[in-house]
């Protein structure tokens, strides 16, 4: 989000305008505050693509109803440490945020929670979700399921999601924290390509024929490919059964696209939730984590690489360095922000 | 493990026979039968290199104590869903199917299980375990760690196991059952590649000073590589978290190599295992998985594919067929065996 000449926006100043906006928009104090903290957690983590851009799409699909501003969220059902909730059709970033709430409450209390979520939406960064979990000691692997949008290893068609993930683990210094989609990229890096009117590598769509593409357009309307052939089509596969079809959520092409106010989506999610102090004393378990992702990140670097970085690195590098700087909001958003904010009566003095 | 000429083994005939053999080792009955389970899963799932192939190896390492014939079995702990088990420094194999047992009852009790092991062993396929939970009406993960053999994302060394997992969802034709490492491909197959003195495509191993290599006895001297760069690499260290830091066994650089026989190898595992039952009713749910792989197996193959094939398809075509006509013992193979049961005092005859 860097632009020469934008000033950076103290995060906290960005944070408090983006739960006005939210405010304005309708939605719960608490469920503004997670949105807001998913939103900037995914600009701090340099995944842009899920940050606050998310706002003005957003706002036009709380205004029209295709998502509901406050959500009534339901545990269906609880057996043991199984939880089957129900979202009411919130912010994807409402829900999970409540869900992985109520897991870490669960295992807390039995050690170990298994969350599955129906009727939520697309939640954006994954990884923001896991790591809030692993602050707390706990082991986190959160999984989205999405519309059919990937061709199956084998296949030529849209039949699966790209179904991200992500996992986080409790370490000392920051937690191990993965995120990643099935597709060889994420999708958003495709409607990047498009906006920017660019060529996309051969490797990461079909058109809609079927045929390799380099036109990000056409892989859009066509389908994204799995990383690594058949292995990150099985995940795919089996993750799109943890969160799609386990939930009761919607899945495959029952999955309304994007673009489609008229319907609910009805994503689904999957939640495992660890307390490492059921696993041990999570003191000597969390020293343990340190010393093997030591291990890794000590090792050799590659030519022309400086070190090795695992998991969650990149990311924590950043956040830390945008949280004393300030967020650079680009010129085109805050432009939008600015109007957003205008028609909602609500003060834009964080973008100045 | 097809060879012209040489009879096939009727499945039945062929436990037998591998039962007798375990037991003449000294492994009481029930770790005699889940060995021999596993061994000839493995085979009939089409992965001879974890199958019956590995009797004389293991036999060995049974008879110079390396790995105990009798292990002492320990639940260390057990904290509401959570459970750390000790696996006695038995074959993989045992300790694997006696924690799927222990985490099959938890789930029952409780909806979900997690559980990690410590002193345990090479456990094999892992699909052949997630698989049986599986037909226990049991979505399950199983992760198994590995000494650091591959180079992480960024580096030039082995730091990183290629830490193989598996995940298994109940369907109603076959359970869906992916079995990956984080490798480009299994090590078994860099060996076999080396035993066949042919060589490896690049991108699957670097050699012991970090440079990409064809050659598969430098590959093995070296390290493997990630599938899918950063994506199979940040798999690997989150999978050897899982199962190593936080398993309590031992974790990379600490892991003996195989050929290593003065050392326990005190490998670890962490495994998830979810009632379908406590996410709902288990029949619509099923139904709703096989109506989700139904959609991506059906959807348009690429060219010259004849269909899409769902995780787990081709293992279970394999097992049907195999089950009906016998597993085909090569000649190499079918001579080190009747070797092994000689010294033993075991009939062979089902070898003939």
């Amino acid at each position: 989000m860097s632009r020469p000449g934008a000033a950076p926006v103290p995060v906290p100043r960005l944070r408090s305008f983006v739960v006005s906006l939210l405010s304005a928009l309708g939605l719960p104090e608490q469920h503004a505050q997670d949105t807001a903290t998913a939103l900037i957690d995914a600009d701090l983590a340099g995944r842009s693509t899920h940050g606050v851009r998310l706002l003005p799409p957003y706002a036009a699909r709380l205004r029209d109803g295709a998502i509901a501003t406050a959500p009534r969220l339901r545990v269906l059902s609880r057996t043991g440490a199984v939880s089957v909730l129900d979202g009411g059709n919130g912010l994807g970033q409402v829900v999970a945020a409540w869900a992985v709430r109520h897991s870490v409450e669960v295992a807390r209390e039995l050690g170990a929670a298994v969350t599955t979520v129906r009727r939520s939406n697309h939640l954006g960064a994954l990884g923001s979700f896991t790591r809030a979990a692993a602050e707390q000691g706990m082991v986190c692997f959160l999984v989205q399921n999405t519309r059919a949008n990937m061709a199956p290893a084998g296949g030529r068609q849209a039949a699966v999601g790209n179904n991200p993930f992500s996992f986080a683990v409790p370490a000392r210094g920051f937690p191990v924290v993965l995120d990643l989609s099935c597709s060889a990229v994420a999708r958003s890096n495709i409607d990047l390509a498009a906006e920017r009117g660019e060529p996309i590598p051969e490797g990461w769509a079909l058109d809609p024929d079927g045929h390799p593409t380099t036109d990000p357009r056409l892989g859009l309307l066509g389908a994204v490919l799995p990383f690594a052939g058949h292995k990150g089509s099985g995940l795919a596969v089996v993750m799109g059964a943890l969160a799609g079809a386990l939930s009761g959520a919607a899945f495959g092409a029952a999955v309304p696209p994007l673009s489609d106010y008229s319907r609910e989506r009805d994503l689904g999610h999957f939640l495992l939730v660890v307390d490492v102090a059921a696993l041990g004393d999570p003191e000597e378990l969390i020293g343990r984590v340190d010393g093997y992702v030591g291990e890794i990140g000590g090792s050799a670097p590659a030519p022309g690489v400086d070190r090795v970085r695992v998991p969650g690195e990149a990311a924590d590098v950043r956040r830390r360095a945008l949280l004393a700087e300030g967020i650079v909001v680009p010129a085109g958003l805050a432009a939008a922000l600015r109007a957003l904010a205008d028609e909602l009566g609500v003060p834009a003095g964080a973008l100045d």
